[in-house]
Parts: C-alpha cells; structure tokens; sequence
C-alpha cells in the first residue's frame, strides 16, 4: 500500500520543526505534500529541506530565475507533481503568462537540440574548450 | 562512418544563406559545428535555426536567463556538447561564476526533488490544481 | 482506444502456460496487470517473463537487493506502475520503511550528483579507469 | 580498473557458442565490442543475444524499420556507443542520408513536443482513450 | 492553477488560423488538446504546427514508420499523453496490432542494452567510426 | 572555456576542510575530481559532501548496496563519470564480478519493463494501492 502523508497533528517534535520553519520561510499556513511524505524519513526531511532552504535563498541569481529553472529541470524529467508545484511557485514569485510560454518554448527547444546534437555525434567545438 | 561537417566552402547556397544568417544575428565568423552537421538536412538546419532565432530573441524572458535554461536542461539530459556550447553561451550573455555555482545548484536539487516526489508517490495538492 | 487486459479466462494455452509459470514461482493467486496487457504479444510475453525469471532469481545478489534495484531504476526513470508494483515487490521480500527511506535518499543524492557532474563536466580520475 | 573486452580466443566455449550464432545469423567476421563486454557475464550474453535475435528478426515490421527504431530510441537516451553502432547497422539494413535526415528530424520534434506536453499539462483526449 | 485549453469558439484570429490548417491537413473535426493548450503561445503554436507539418509530412521515410518513431520517442520519454496520441496516430497511419507488439519489443530491447552498453563502459569499436 | 579543478595546495580553508573530511572519511590520500570541480562554489561542496556523508553512512542498508543503488541510478541516468566512480566505489565496498554481472543484468531489464509498461499503458493493480 501506498505511504500515508504526514499532517501536523500526528508529526513527532522533529518533524513540526521542519514543518514550522518551511512555513515561516515561505509564508504559508500549511506545508506541500512533498513534505508530508518525506516526513516519512524525518532525517532525509530536514536535510532536503535545509538543502533546498539554501540553494532556493536569493542570491546571485533571483528567486524568480530559480523556480523557472527547477520548473525546466521538472518539465524535462516528466515529474508531474514537480511540474505543478513549481509553475505554482514561479507563478507567485512572478512568473507572467508570457514568460511561462517562452520557458516552454527554451525548454522544447533545448530537449529538441540535445537529441539532434546527439544524433548527428558532433564533436565539441574546439572554442568550447 | 560517421558523418562529416559541412564547411561554408563546400556549403550549398541554401545552406550558406542559412550559415549567413547566424553569423550576422550572432555576430560570429563562423557557425559552430552543431550547425555544420545539421548542414546534411538543408530543410532541417533552416527550419531548426529559424525556431531557434525566434525562441532566443529577447522577449518577456531576457537573452542570459534563456540560456541559463537551455543549459539547465542540457545538464538534465546529459548533453555534453550541448553543455559546453550553453556554458559559453550563458557566458558571453553574462553569466557570471556565481551564477553558474548557483544555477547547477538548483539543477541538482531538482533532479534529486523530482525523483524523491516519484519515488514517494506524491499525489498534487489541490491548491496546485 | 487503449488496449484491454487479457485475463486467464480468456487466455490461449500459449499465454496461460505463462500465467501459471508466474503464478507457480511467485506464489500468487494471480498475474498483476503488466502481464496481462504484455499478453497481446505472446512470444513478448514468454520471452520477457523468461528473462525477468531467471535475472530476478537469487544468485550472487539476494531478491531484497535485486528488487531495490528494480525500484531504484524505476525511480529514476519515473514510471508509475514500475514505483508502484516494484515497492510491493521489495516490502514483500522483506524491505522496512527504514530501509525504503534510506533507498529514496541514495537515488535522490544520485540523480542530483549525477547531473552536477556533467554540469561541471568533470574528467574521469586516472583511478576509476 | 575498466573491464577489457573478451576476444574469440580467450573465450570460453559457453561464450564462443554465442559469438559463433551472432556472427552467423548477422554474416560478419567479429562480433563488436558490446558483446566482448557482456561476455563476463556468461548468462547475460546468452540470455541477451538470444532476446536481441527474436525481437530484431524480420516479422511484422522489416529490419530497417527496427533499425532506425532502436537508433530512435538510443538517440532520446544519449547513448552514444548504441547511436554509433545502429546508425551503422540502419545503413547496411538500407538507411539513406535523406531518410536519416529525416528520421532526425522526427526523433527531434517527438523529443520537443514531448517536454512541451508535460509543461503545460495536457490532459488526455477522450477520442484516445 | 493549471491553465485551460482554448477551444475554436474562444480563440483570437491568429490561432484559428492555425486550428483550420490542423483540421484541413489531418481531415479532422476539431484539434487535440495540445493545440488547445499551447494556443497560450500564439507564436509558438504556429511554429510548433508548421515544424510538426513539415517534419511529419511523406518523404524519404513514410508517415506509418514516422509515427512509429514518434511513438519509440514518447515511449522512452515516459509521456502518457503522447504515447496515447502517437499509438492512436500510428494505428490511423495503419500500425496492426502485431507492429505495434514489435515496435514495443524493439524499444524495450533498446532501452535494455543502451544501458548495459553504459554500465559496462564499451568503447565505440573502429569500424562505427 | 571549461573549468579547472580545484587541487588542495590552491584551495581556500573552507574548501580544504571538506576535503580533509572527505580524504578522513573515506581513507584516502586525495580527494576525486569530482570534488576538486564542485570546490568552485565552496557552499555547495559543504552541503553536498555533507548531504552525502549522512546519505551513504551504514544504517538500515548496508555501504555496498547503497553504492549499487548508486550505481544503478548512474547506469540509468548515462552519465559515464558518475559510473566509473561508483562501480569503483562497489568494487572497494566488496562488489565481486558476479555481483557487478547481475547488478548490470536488474538495471538492464528494469530499463525494460519500465518502458514497456509506458508502452502499453499498463494502470496500476488495485493490490498495489
């Protein structure tokens, strides 16, 4: 049988500790599913999320260039779930309509690309490097 | 055998037209070999580099966060030419080390998200709709 | 319109010869679904359960381990069924939820490492060979 | 250290009887490399080649067809020693340029559609059940 | 929240356009649901369906094997959408059920041995070139 | 151009302290490429050397099986690096030829099944929840 997501209520102390932080950080009044699974493996859960925590913070890149590109990542691997959990996250941090369909157009285009570049066994440019 | 590249020189007109073309919007002396291995289907190559010049036109998304996701992609399908050839593009566009740190970071995290939500049997929450 | 499961009943004696096989070395009263929609190809039918009998039989590495695999690649390759039927098949050879746990972080720590390798284009070490 | 090829003269009979099939069934005077390789793995090799034999042989679809499936297939995976080896193999079966030109350009479109399908989320037609 | 598709009655000139050109070259009633969805993009709509027309169109290679091919792709990029409509395409194009059980055969045997060729590292032999 | 690896004598003392961690953990004189490439973003070299410390450590599976799960995954994902690393990481954790062999052999038909279970759009059985 399929794993059973797990609520706030029924969490153990660690987990609520995860669940508290990923709801102060993104602002939100309940945590994704994601993490309700994940609470299955409490270690693996705070050490996803404190990995995502990090790498998701603003920094050299913004918020917004992050989600598109997870969002590309997830389109790529066909993870339906990723797909819809990250358009909702590019969406708030600002994603517009317009950027969506030029995202997808980059991402069709490049999975277009990649199989012609390898199907045609091109050697790399020597500028390249 | 494999294949050989087409070189301007032994281009047809039909594909010089196209060699032209790119040299020009991408101010480059020459077409990097991905153009000259296509150069064996002149329809493709035209069609192809068309879609590519109207996909990579600066738009809602601007030049430098296209081709940090055309290389976000091209990491996840494990292109290696395409990967060298996006890098440079990304860098001539103006991605710095940083952001190259930070871009390959978010890719590997979606890549090891996307798995886990697989993995764990995810279902989407209503509000992803 | 999709294809419709062929059940026992309605089986020829080439495909129920099969189905008994299944049903005979795994103990069950029936064959789970994958079979019966492979059952419109019967000799696709005979020679995959052939191979799939004789590549999961315990050799050098125990069921558990080769059913860890199974799943493992099923993971990565995100397939529904495959994550479904194949986390039965491990729970019932005898994997925990601590062990499951610990399968889906090694494959997302391999998904993720796996794609930052490529990304960085990193050279084969002179020891790996 | 990599595994090294096992040459006809270092064979052992089990392996030299698979080698022996191959290089009559395909009227070629070595096998190539992939099964020098898979012959650590006696079984596997025999089990492989025997698999490969049924599923590649003429019936409702002609070896031509077949070849440039399989090429189809490993071009999407980005094998490159596969791509290599079935473009070989699809000429000798009567490939020509322009039909692997075009074939390309399939594998091409299929590999885009398919990213843009899961991006924005298409629900199946009823009309394909 | 996910997007909606945009049937003929609510679409903008430019999209009908392309609608009616889908309809009169496949000879059918209404378009599939990924028409309706990428409408979003208007531009990319209409270089998605004239790269798609072009691509698929008869020519060194028939529209039942090109259809096969497509599907070959969807089947190894895991897309449910597209290997619902390509199988659907394919049968339309003439695909009997004993091609169809073929053409899966060959794409697990591809899928299989693509990735023995990689876990056993096998070198390109000379004569692939 | 193409990054260069990162060696010890060059490194800064954060980078140096994960590689001591690293060379202290595993027992090593010197830490592999991979890690000497990824020292160009000193955060992500701490939180990925620190994820898969917690990740690989024995617990409910045992070092070896964790590392052909590694394995597995990299065979699937064809990223020959990652695959030279780990099956020299199996190797040192007591992967015996054999073992190697039928590892190959899982991976092999679960890339397979799995598509062909796409292929024939296969629901899941209600027994698998």
């Amino acid at each position: 049988m399929s794993l059973k997501p797990i609520d706030y209520a029924d969490a153990s102390p660690q987990v609520r500790e995860v669940f508290d932080d990923i709801k102060r950080t993104r602002n939100v009044p309940d945590v994704n599913n994601f993490w309700k699974y994940l609470a299955h493996d409490p270690a693996g859960l705070k050490r996803t999320w404190g990995s995502l925590k990090e790498v998701m913070a603003p920094g050299a890149l913004d918020p917004l260039t992050k989600e598109m590109i997870y969002l590309a990542v997830s389109v790529t691997n066909g993870c339906g779930y990723c797909i819809a959990s990250h358009t909702a996250g590019a969406r708030k941090a600002g994603m517009s309509e317009a950027m969506f369909g030029e995202l997808m157009a980059v991402v069709g285009m490049a999975n277009e690309t990649n199989r012609l570049v390898q199907g045609y066994r091109v050697p790399i440019d020597a500028a390249f490097g």
